[in-house]
């Protein structure tokens, strides 16, 4: 059984929305249908900054590629919010209830990721 | 000769800094050192956002995923506040300078595109 | 013993940052050194607003008012990403601990209000 | 009359919106129309800071504040594109039309308020 068998293996039994690596658990990491959405997401975005570079190419108008910039920003603001939707409802949240310092650093974390965004 | 070449020899002509088709004045429309800078820019934006695949592919931090995504953000956000100034001082100082109603609506567009920047 | 003392003898029991009446327990609200601090904050942005009033009013260069609203921007956002941080450390986490529905539902708050920054 | 003194002339007769000192002509810094709304518009913004300060005060929930520090940011965003359009279509699009380095230092200033405005 390889490796790839391995992750859907523990997928089918987690809930586990953002699928990072966000603990020693098992079960926290996992390969799941949020994550098959993600790859596809990111991959349009890749796609959508590629026709950037081509409009830039074919020297479109200015205005017409700040417009696909914009487009771009509100795609990624878009995967951004939903992973940091998922961190907290699964990696915070399981931290929190397990108790102790984890949680309190995680919220740490949240907060420097969110300003971060906010810049 | 090619229309690269035309290109290369159009853009010894003029000082035109985002290559826009911005006017129908073969001065306006050229192949810049600026437009080489704004592909190499967006080829390595291109190059973070694979980047951003393989993170989340690779059940990375969500985290490090998030700062990742700020820093495209942040990517994205330069080349659009550049193409803005080169097209200020192209498109929309020429506009203004050959007068009439030309420059008002080339001002709004402007608007509008810092309006959608700023979402 | 005064309203003010009375206060002051919660909050001598209670950790909670934000001092938001975020729950039906006492000591999720209280009169916080941090409540203080959002005050002084808020007032000093209220006096920055007014300033913008007066720069208007008295025909200040558009980029110097430009440049002063900026920097309400600015504080406002460090507000709210200090109340978000208190929010999150205290409401959130407390709610995480008592377990149940009530921790997804602060979190799902949370995503939308980090949402609505980013706009 | 020389082009300059029908720019006068016309100038005199003007709605120039932002009202703002941008240059040293009289007909350039005047108490327009836009200018009684851009104080109005400050007036109820500053009236917003001063209900998050009542909000804060009365320990209301952090989301809710939250919720009013998005609204108060838009509002401000509303008066710095209103702001930024108006001084672009008299101050910057005058300067052009002036010709000369003037209407390159405008861009130049309007170019940096917006990445102020970005951040």
């Amino acid at each position: 059984m390889g490796t790839g068998d391995m992750n859907l293996h523990i997928a089918a039994q987690t809930d586990d929305g953002c699928g990072c690596d966000c603990s020693s658990e098992p079960a926290d990491n996992g390969y799941t249908p949020e994550k098959k959405r993600y790859l596809a997401r990111l991959k349009r975005i890749e796609g959508q900054v590629r026709g950037l570079h081509r409009m830039v190419d074919e020297d479109e108008y200015c205005i017409d590629v700040l417009t696909q910039i914009s487009a771009v920003q509100s795609a990624l603001k878009g995967v951004a919010l939903a992973l940091l939707d998922d961190h907290m409802q699964h990696c915070v949240l399981h931290a929190a209830q397990r108790g102790g310092d984890e949680a309190v650093e995680k919220l740490d974390e949240v907060s420097a990721a969110v300003s971060r965004l906010l810049k």
